[in-house]
């Protein structure tokens, strides 16, 4: 298919890009915010890790093995749709073309306007149920595969995220010390990474690196104010 | 428009639905799964009401924030595309038009079978753009306001989540008494959440529960095995 030269431009992250940055986002933030909302609260460097990796453990479980079922809920709810739209062209095909006019009338074009390609349409069963498919029901085919390979990309993200507020407290003799290294490495490591998926995501670098410190400052911020107030 | 029978049966999830379930799922899942790890590792139901609410004040805004972040990201997105849209019917007609020949050509209709659609699209500009916007790009125009009340209800949603898990150890004098109470009422509450889920994203309510409950398990097992061995 010819590509118009400003086609590219559309462009936004892929699939994998998208999974690495959802799995990134909360990990880089909520095992720093937990790591410093229990520095306002214990003495123990010991207790900060156990909690931090118990966190990062289940936070990457939750997100992988939840990302992993949804993607396969797409892909069944896909599939489900399209036995019955392919059902429906055999079954009711009026009822079906009358839909493809009702597709092109919310765009102001008339049932004799778009006659020819309804004709055309039905004489393709495929291309018909795939037409239906995307234009009146908005799926796209999900990538076969896609939903263990979500999964993985997810959780990895959560834990090369999450270790990194949470490594200072290993090295560190104790949480007063951590702390500070803790909140240094995790602030440019979210500076870096709002800057990096601002390519991706299309919203400029340095107001999406901004965002991503504002999430993590924020959340850090309460968790350290509530564990404080509570303790 | 006239509505065919069947076309309810196409319904998924409201936006508010899916958010109350983005929020809720991990909610339920990450400050449980924490408590119960920490529970492996230290005898104190204050440190883990504590390390809890750290937990949901940091996730909560994380995936609030974040929430609101993504759903104003995709707002601005959809304007940019739309402004972009609307330069390209007005500077360069032509290719605008033979990109309406190409989505259809994807679907084996012809040039000239979709001509007077062509045609039809090319004398209402406003139409023509949501037509590109719809069908070239894939974009849907996002409800005005959604952003913040996404914010909103994932965030309350995720603390309601997570309050359960927690609450046993706010009432149990001891870690080891209220283990159990908590492992007890978040198992349930996964599988109500679960059953009520599956309703709406469409997997059947049995399959929903046990998956919910899987993913709340496994997480749960995984961070009190992990904080076991390393305390």
């Amino acid at each position: 298919m010819p590509q118009t030269p400003h086609t590219e431009k559309h462009f936004r992250a892929s699939d994998t890009i998208r999974d690495v940055v959802i799995g990134m986002s909360d990990g880089l933030t909520v095992p720093f915010a937990l790591a410093a909302g229990l520095s306002g609260a214990v003495t123990s460097s010991h207790l900060i890790t156990t909690a931090g990796l118990a966190e990062i453990a289940a936070g990457s479980i939750a997100m992988g093995l939840g990302g992993f079922l949804a993607a396969r809920g797409d892909a069944e709810h896909y599939d489900h749709e399209l036995q019955r739209e392919y059902h429906e062209v055999q079954t009711i095909p009026k009822q079906e073309a009358a839909e493809i006019i009702e597709v092109f009338e919310a765009y102001g074009v008339t049932a004799e306007q778009c006659a020819p390609v309804v004709a055309a349409l039905r004489t393709n069963r495929d291309a018909w149920v795939r037409f239906m498919m995307r234009f009146e029901l908005g799926l796209e085919k999900p990538e076969s595969g896609r939903a263990s390979r979500s999964a993985t990309t997810i959780a990895c993200a959560y834990i090369a995220g999450g270790l990194i507020p949470i490594a200072p407290y290993f090295l560190a003799a104790n949480v007063t010390d951590a702390l500070p290294y803790s909140v240094a490495v995790t602030l440019i490591a979210l500076t870096l990474f709002g800057f990096f998926k601002g390519g991706f995501t299309g919203t400029p670098r340095l107001a999406s690196a901004l965002q991503t410190l504002l999430i993590g400052s924020v959340a850090a911020a309460a968790a350290f104010l509530l564990a404080r107030l509570i303790s």
